[in-house]
């Protein structure tokens, strides 16, 4: 099992990352997701599974015939700017190799069995994470997604196209979605829980609610050199103490806030800004925590901009309300994946998944792989390769349980 | 007159302009630029002026044989990024406008007359103002100079070899500096002095020192739902801590300071950044107010990174000591402008300009032209046409009072 892992993952780990930072920029129909889309089609082909994409841009691989039942597993291959090599892909090489491992374990599955691969997880492209499993389960309308631009202003509908997609097929897809019987997610983990029990897995129990807002401050381009500071209209400014706010907020709430992404234009040194762009992601365990933070930092962006006679305009880009997942797929699993040592720990999480958007419409479960440090969405992100195999392990086990009857 | 400087105006409007924003991105050896070095050298060939590029690539109209002793105005064409059609142009076509205005009266210099054009006035590229300037005079070093990068890593010497210059002519050039007996630039004034006193055109006493100063924080890129506060390095909150405090820094000492451009890496949505670079742009009547500026904003910085577990990189980028204008020549540009209604108002400026880097090695005097809104550094960047006129009228007196003796 081992081999199998580890040549997936060096066949994997060169693609989309930046020679500079060491960090992936695998972005949604780009040339690195072209190769990736490559080496998974390749590899599923190369264990005997039949390959497919969906009118979304998702990727299926099947373990006999598609049909009503299956146990899906799966993640996705994208990544934030400068990403991490596991976030993501960890879960896909997983599956994959658990397959393989099913297959020498002599497992003749009662279900189809399939690994998927879902579209634009991270939203680091188009804005709105999750996006190939909100259109396959109808979370997000396919004219809104179609029409979704990146940096550059290209529509998710044209980048599909220029990658080989044809957008006419976005969209809900129920029969897809209706053949899932359980949905179970592999995921490295994103902060440090695992590593103080000692655990090399575990298992979810919610996703935290959480979303994204655009705060966009739009106040007077001028020369920083003679305008009188009375007479500015700086952006700048209640930007600041918008960041300072989105801090102050979270800590009060026992949430997280975070303005991680910035656009300032014109973006001279000697010009006051005549617009600052942020985006505030915040998460909390709950919807009310969750509203009171957001509540306190557009408060507190609204004051600032009308102390400085800079316009402000509001717009939630993404609304994932809190998950909690299957009780009884997630103990089945926990169980399944510590065997004979007990069922492995069951941790909540800040992070959004694909699990999360499946997890309202069909029974959904992650596991977790022990991350040492917590660091993700970074180049430093990292799980130690015996963990990962424990992963394979774990993951091959909860397959069998529930593709066995 | 009116006519030649609407026609000049109207040719140079459309070059670089931005069909979106309205703004110009005239941006030193790119498209716009060359367009804007053959709109000006044919347009000083066709008032008869013979037009040279030196080792630094600024552009030099002459009118009789170059010579010490020789009166010389102009300014740039280049501009801050959606900057405004004025800053600069306004100069250069006026003082194009005034030789044509001269040959019309049958004025005969007694000294050689020229039409100077600097190169990267802003310092929107290469993030230096003043740059061909200080090249010429010898206040920057050829090699500092050739090595200093554009946002895409280009150098100087690599950008200017490719718009066809030669970059082994860089460096001080005392033969054509010691040519200039009087330097006059006109100007739009970029604050509202004129338009209180209600004078078309005035003279500049001083220019308050400034400079520009790079403040890079750098934390470690997270995941932003689930890594705790406590546990993140995020760069963003020191860098808002230091915008309030160059406003507030300013504001208490009577200067103005601005925090117009930032990056943030790697700048996604649902990713604590790694590095949030700012570039404070810092000007005060004085040298005592500006280092207390740049003290305050730096101790608040400093302070900041430590609580948030950031490292602080600072560099001064730029450095403007006080120009105090030549009295003698001063008082005769503003008596020779006012003509028989006396001398314009004398006014300081927190601009910096070419003329303040050639004030050190020649005497030296500006001339403003009303701005009715004081916007500079902006599309709205604005002269009414019998301003301009005006200025054209005022800087011809003046060229033929220095000129003619």
């Amino acid at each position: 099992m081992s081999d199998g892992f580890d040549r997936l993952w060096a066949d994997l780990e060169p693609i989309g990352r930046h020679p500079g930072t060491g960090g992936y920029r695998r972005y949604t129909f780009g040339a690195a997701d072209a190769e990736l889309r490559s080496w998974f089609a390749g590899a599923a082909a190369s264990r005997g599974l039949d390959v497919e994409t969906d009118g979304n841009g998702n990727m299926w691989a099947w373990w006999g015939a598609p049909g009503p039942g299956a146990v899906v597993t799966g993640s996705h291959l994208d990544s934030v700017p400068d990403g991490g090599a596991f976030d993501g892909p960890l879960g896909v090489v997983s599956a994959l190799e658990a397959v393989a491992e099913l297959r020498r374990r002599g497992f003749a599955p009662a279900r189809p069995v399939a690994v998927a691969v879902f579209a634009e997880e991270e939203g680091a492209r188009f804005g709105v994470p999750c996006l190939g499993s909100r259109l396959l389960t109808g979370a997000i309308a396919p004219e809104r997604a179609a029409a979704l631009t990146d940096a550059d202003g290209v529509t998710w509908a044209e980048a599909m196209a220029g990658a080989g997609f044809d957008p006419a097929g976005l969209g809900p897809d129920p029969e897809r979605a209706g053949r899932i019987g359980a949905f179970v997610e592999l995921h490295v983990e994103q902060g440090r829980a695992l590593a103080d029990t000692g655990d090399a897995v575990g298992a979810a129990r919610s996703i935290w609610p959480h979303g994204r807002w655009r705060l966009e401050f739009t106040g007077r381009a001028d020369h920083a050199g003679t305008t009188r500071l009375a007479d500015r209209r700086d952006p700048m400014l209640p930007f600041a103490r918008t960041v300072l706010a989105a801090r102050s907020c979270a800590a009060r709430n026992g949430a997280v806030a975070t303005v991680g992404r910035v656009r300032v234009e014109p973006n001279g040194t000697n010009a006051v800004p005549s617009r600052v762009t942020a985006w505030l992601d915040a998460r909390a365990p709950g919807a009310a925590e969750l509203d009171a933070v957001v509540a306190g930092v557009t408060a507190e962006a609204r004051a600032a901009a009308a102390e400085h006679g800079v316009r402000l305009a509001e717009a939630q880009e993404s609304d994932s309300p809190l998950v909690e997942f299957s009780a009884e797929l997630r103990d089945r699993v926990a169980a399944a994946a510590g065997g004979a040592r007990g069922p492995v720990p069951v941790l909540p999480t800040g992070a959004g998944h694909d699990a999360g958007v499946l997890a309202s419409v069909v029974p959904t479960a992650m596991l977790f792989v022990r991350n040492p440090t917590g660091v993700s969405h970074a180049p430093e992100e990292h799980a130690e390769r015996a963990d990962c195999h424990a992963g394979v392990t774990a993951l091959a086990d909860v397959l069998q349980d529930l593709a066995g009857e």
